[in-house]
């Protein structure tokens, strides 16, 4: 069969791994797809002129446009990233009939809805493995490997640059500011790390396993964002204490009124598999009614392994290319018509359990006024503690954690707490999941 | 668009798990693969009565062949198990013309290379993600996932009644035959638990997977296999105390003069992910050379995650009933004419790093005397231990961890070890894996 061609926007970090990952495993991707996969036209307005494979490019140009509109081209690539072009590429190519591979989380997660139903419409198909947990294939996982399932719920740590800076703090009792200078040095976090520790590249990421999990249209809009920038290493410190590890997850959950969607810094067990993801890795735990728990780790970012994920995605493209439109995976794993209303939850409807740090007045009462103020809201604490007082320190840590309780209601026991004479300060709180069951 | 139409070999643990899945999120499952899925006939010699969802099966019969004769179904799902009839079955079930789904590893670690080539002429699929780490989509992973990768190593804990005796012998400090009584106790293991304590299960999902990973037929009888029943209680002490785990794991590697297949007790560092996988959890970690490492977890066994793996199975082939044979995903990952004939090494060829037990005599130079005989075969020491003589001991426990080496260069030396006078009885010799890189 003679070899497809495909079209590549974008020659940066992902789009040269692109290119080398087709070039080096050119045979070996060959003998598993049945055709080659020759790149016939890529534009880029400045590029490594070291890639490797560089050389196996058709055509390489500065208009992207000229890509899209290529009759030579029957898949598209997109490896530009942002919302425009990439929106207006993206949306041409399809109207031109061309199937489309994404790496761009934050495209999808906002116009998905859109670029799908014109995909639908047009009758071709737009992939985004790459887009999540870089080249681990958590989206062929959720929408093909766990059909069977009724998923309850997904936990993933799905940016590295965080898990990087949460982990150093943990090994090493350093300070959130000083390892985020590290990982910029070190190119694991942007110039502006805002989207990496603020968690809004985990809510892009969130938006898209929760739609593939419980058939619901993506609403990045509706996702709760909470970064790691204000976590304290007396806080990781005293998890650990707990038998607790902090990691900035991304949990989406399914119950009785409606969905949770939420990216947050999470106390977790010690003990589960995926606290003890550490560095820049990533992992996505998903819970469905059949199979129970399952894992899926590997590398979340980086030039080859994201183009693992976008070369999977093309070879998958290749195989349905001759197929019927309608016995495809459908992009969201459920069929388009299918896709339900249940509600996003807000973030003061979700039931969650808590870590909760103030500074008290170092004086026999303060302790038990505070354990009250829980109590008469009806939160129970599953553990309390008072840090000894340092020399010539008037207030100490008291530390507690409490059972599973509605956030609206912590957040009117916590502004009663920090009302407190005996209480100075905001209090700290950080969510906590048991991740089990 | 009408229900597809399914008959059922087997109404045991994973038969009755199949039917209670596909009843119970009969709906979710509909509304991803566009049509429903019905059982039109089922074929059992007994069974549970009580199987959640058994109404909704047309048909039970005890016939087995009358299903896979049955012209109303489209889709055979052989849940028997075993070689035969199971082998005769799917054969028939191809020649009529029907796809098949299985979760009978040892049917196709053995006689894959005839089923597959028979499905392919008849054009065809035969499904078998429950084979291997039961619910967990590791054959989707490796298969298509990694397609973009060359797969360099893997390396699984893929039998749970395995992994909960090591788990328990480390947690607990017990010995391998009290752990084994309690879970056949618990029903983790068989009556007869040499499938799985030898590891001859776990080889035959090792062969399966080294297929899809390396593109080389399935070859079970060069699969090596050692089984965890001569690990001894204070080997795991040993080795936990030098950082180590000890696991039995299933490991296929691709070096320069063929393919590594081997299933034996290994000792891993404590540090990595897969060396904190407990209790009777599975996870294969794969490693690519795109991608880098990547790893899969959940449950390896069971009624419900099993069944999770055949239904996912169910709708993959549901969509590709109308697809063009030649664009499916190939059986073994790679085109049936692409495979290769790259041979798989003998364990002398083998190259591993070693934990080495003897119990030495009590004096001056004995140490030196082992060492230097691991030395002149070539062999490094990475660390050497002689524990405390107990009151009145006259030999001690002496622990060796060695670099890198051939095994057949090990047993030599080895053999000359046991023949010193100042060692009693055969050495403990377990293999040590970094797994990394």
């Amino acid at each position: 069969m003679k070899p497809v061609k495909i079209g590549l926007l974008g020659l940066g970090t992902v789009g040269g791994g692109t290119v080398t990952v087709l070039t080096r495993n050119a045979a070996e991707i060959a003998r598993r797809a049945g055709r080659g996969i020759r790149i016939a036209h890529a534009a880029a307005r400045a590029y490594d002129q070291a890639i490797s494979g560089l050389e196996q490019i058709e055509r390489i140009g500065d208009d992207a446009f000229a890509v899209v509109d290529d009759p030579d081209v029957a898949i598209v690539v997109e490896l530009i990233g942002g919302y425009s072009p990439a929106r207006e590429l993206v949306l041409r190519a399809i109207a031109n009939g061309k199937h489309v591979v994404t790496a761009n989380k934050a495209l999808i997660a906002l116009h998905g809805n859109e670029i799908f139903a014109a995909a639908q419409e047009r009758g071709v198909v737009v992939a985004f493995e790459a887009a999540v947990a870089g080249g681990v294939p958590i989206i062929k996982a959720v929408r093909e490997g766990l059909a069977a399932n009724h998923i309850e719920w997904i936990a993933g740590i799905i940016n590295g640059t965080g898990n990087f800076i949460l982990t150093e703090m943990r090994e090493k009792g350093r300070d959130f500011a000083d390892v985020l200078a590290e990982a910029q040095a070190l190119g694991y976090a942007e110039a502006d790390p805002t989207f990496d520790v603020e968690g809004i590249d985990a809510a892009h990421k969130l938006t898209i396993l929760a739609a593939l999990a419980f058939g619901i249209p993506l609403q990045f809009d509706k996702t709760f964002t909470e970064g790691i920038s204000r976590i304290e290493a007396q806080d990781v410190a005293y998890a650990a204490e707990l038998g607790y590890r902090i990691k900035h997850l991304g949990i989406a959950r399914r119950v009785a009124d409606g969905i949770e969607m939420r990216v947050h810094p999470t106390l977790i067990p010690h003990r589960r598999l995926i606290a003890n993801v550490n560095g820049v890795m990533n992992a996505v735990l998903v819970k469905g009614d059949a199979v129970g728990p399952t894992l899926y780790y590997g590398a979340g970012a980086g030039a080859l392994p994201t183009a693992s994920a976008v070369v999977a995605d093309i070879v998958d493209v290749v195989r349905t290319l001759t197929s019927d439109p309608h016995n495809r995976v459908p992009h969201l794993a459920f069929q388009p018509k299918e896709l339900s209303d249940t509600p996003v939850l807000s973030m003061s409807e979700v039931e969650t359990a808590y870590y909760l740090r103030v500074s008290a007045l170092d004086k026999p009462g303060v302790m038990a006024r505070v354990a009250g103020i829980l109590g008469g809201h009806g939160i129970s604490i599953e553990a309390i503690k008072q840090k000894e007082p340092g020399e010539g320190d008037t207030h100490v840590p008291l530390i507690m954690l409490t059972h599973r309780v509605r956030e609206g209601r912590m957040n009117e026991a916590i502004a009663e707490i920090e009302a407190l004479e005996a209480i100075k300060g905001d209090a700290v709180r950080i969510r906590m999941e048991a991740l089990a069951g």
